[in-house]
């Protein structure tokens, strides 16, 4: 059957894709389940045993739709960041900010700059909306502010994408540098700074709030699938000047935010020293994964995040056979998908067991992928 | 501070608005709580007891991503429909997959065809991207199929809006006259059949699955919201031509589901023994709603929803000022917007405590009302 002739012609000339194929799909596909789920930077160290308890509480009063402009999510983070509730926009997950805010820019042809091998979901929302990309290098692993400013300039781009820490270099820079980067973009440049690894890297790392809060064109975006361990309630916030936030309210899904998942932020808020043990936990099994990689005679690269990218040493097509393998025994990781990051692969912290898994498979899956895939 | 310049002309001419205003919204500014929930048409009787389990024992889980293929629900939803998993596609409610199939059809000045007084989450969608609606009176209380279809072919709109039954009347038409209806329409234009509400309606009201699952024009939508007691959890699915539904995936959040909802709803879609429950639970209180509106003078509509509209009889700035009185008074309802449907007020169905405080109130209520609002 021909699909729907009056679908846009941005839309038909779309793939039918997903930026990540989910371990639920390949559990599916593969029959059975992995024993470790180390590739999504979930973080199975779980969620506050507070906010578990709230949700539990709040299950019978899921029949009510939550609040629609989740005043009680917004209070609760403007009191956390230092900032007033109408700078602060509650959505669904990042991932749902980003279609939004990249929505409201671009239109078929609009030029977006960002980096290559960044967050493929970014890239998804620009195509999904038909803009252009313009792409730069990472620059030892790292994003290039310089580069990515000068392609704004070339391009007259109303839209770059930066990630600090990055996924999936693990790499950061310093609140100074970012902030430099921020405030020295033309005015009618909206830098999309994603933070949703923020909780997680060292002091000095994430600009103040009130740095860049005065910038119509910066829209900040955190989440609470990673450090706060809840992935799977989709909440993520952006947070800016007050007009911009406002905007998403053009455009936004009002009724979109569960419940629950509003009441789980608002108590995982409150529990910081839930939060303090699990960065505690992230940085145990970041050292954990890393001795693990030198052990099998790999480089692990410094990370701000809840993972570790690890140097495979040879090119993308050994580190997609080691990943490969790694799959077929059990062990769910991700790797970059672009030369020269994908000479790497990605492992998420996560509890003792799960890594154990990670340790005991990974020499079998060095010695199979090196058997496929000889150096030159 | 001015808005960021760079936003689309289209986002810049668009309101920041919401088109429902939610009751925790008017609780906020109000100061205190409604004594009766009954304007959101949600279900108070509440999700199965063994939904509210489930979501319990999956809450320590929430640290993990739900499936981004929705793969457990769809086959469940496949089974319950009698149809292939690849025909259903779940979204974050109906809301959610509204604005996506808006978003596949409409472009500036796109023509859709609609109902005067129709959803207004659909219209707030249409407007989002630039829509350019042409608009049909409601007949009798009900859409109006007859002059839907040539108001579709006058204009050549790619999309069309029905729903049945129908938010905000309660009416409803025979499967045989929707399914000839849908059938009828040009190739060139999508059918967007709203069935949020159709558990609740008579037998005869859903046209068979198979009537049109092989019209690549046709999207039926339902929801976990109404009858399944789960408004706040987000789930509501598509369903058609396996063409037409594989083209969600182009532009969808593809994790955009939460992993409980998804649990929730693959739970709900077991308990039909609940769900015939509820369903008498809301014939019990629609009958009990009709009957205080006839004790007041007012006269009930006949209803295939969870709702029951309130012929106030007389014009709609009465019906307003009914409504502004029992909002006074702590009963949360709420109306049509246009003229003729807004002489009605809408009363969800809600269990007997509820319904208790609107027959105590809507005296009271009128009283005032009539005292401000004088007939011509």
């Amino acid at each position: 059957m021909p699909e729907f002739a009056r679908f846009t012609d941005l839309v038909r000339s779309l793939p039918a894709t997903v930026p990540f194929v989910g371990p639920e799909t390949q559990e599916h596909e593969r029959g059975r389940p992995f024993r470790a789920r180390l590739g999504a930077n979930e973080s199975a160290f779980g969620p506050s045993p507070a906010v578990v308890e709230a949700m539990t509480n709040a299950a019978p009063e899921a029949w009510k739709y939550g609040d629609a402009r989740n005043i009680e999510l917004r209070t609760a983070l403007a009191r956390h960041l230092g900032t007033e509730a109408d700078t602060i926009m509650p959505g669904e997950g990042v991932d749902g900010l980003l279609g939004l805010l990249v929505r409201m820019i671009v239109e078929p042809g609009t030029p977006v700059v960002t980096s290559k091998g960044a967050y493929p979901t970014f890239d998804y929302h620009v195509a999904g909306f038909g803009g252009r990309f313009v792409r730069v290098d990472y620059r030892d692993d790292r994003e290039d502010p310089e580069a990515l400013s000068r392609a704004v300039r070339e391009s007259g781009a109303p839209l770059v994408y930066f990630s600090n820490p990055d996924n999936p270099m693990g790499s950061w820079w310093d609140a100074e540098t970012v902030t430099a980067f921020a405030r020295g973009l033309p005015d009618m440049t909206m830098l999309l700074l994603d933070e949703a690894y923020g909780e997680m890297a060292p002091p000095g790392t994430l600009p103040p709030v009130e740095a860049l809060i005065d910038r119509p064109n910066v829209v900040r975006m955190r989440t609470f699938s990673k450090a706060y361990g809840l992935a799977g309630m989709r909440i993520g916030y952006a947070f800016g000047a007050k007009e911009t936030i406002a905007a998403f309210d053009k455009v936004r899904n009002h009724f979109g935010m569960t419940k629950l998942s509003q009441i789980a932020a608002v108590e995982a808020l409150k529990d910081q020293a839930h939060l303090d043990t699990v960065l505690g936990e992230i940085e145990t099994a970041r050292r954990r994964i890393s001795d693990i990689a030198r052990q099998n005679g790999l480089t692990p690269l410094p990370s701000a995040t809840n993972f570790v990218a690890i140097d495979c040493g040879r090119d993308g097509d050994y580190a997609r056979a080691v990943l490969g393998e790694l799959v077929a025994r059990d062990v769910f990781v991700r790797m970059p998908s672009v030369a020269p990051l994908d000479r790497c692969i990605r492992v998420s912290a996560a509890p003792e067991a799960e890594l154990a898994v990670f340790e005991a498979e990974l020499p079998a899956a060095l010695s199979a992928a090196a058997a496929v895939s000889r150096p030159a």
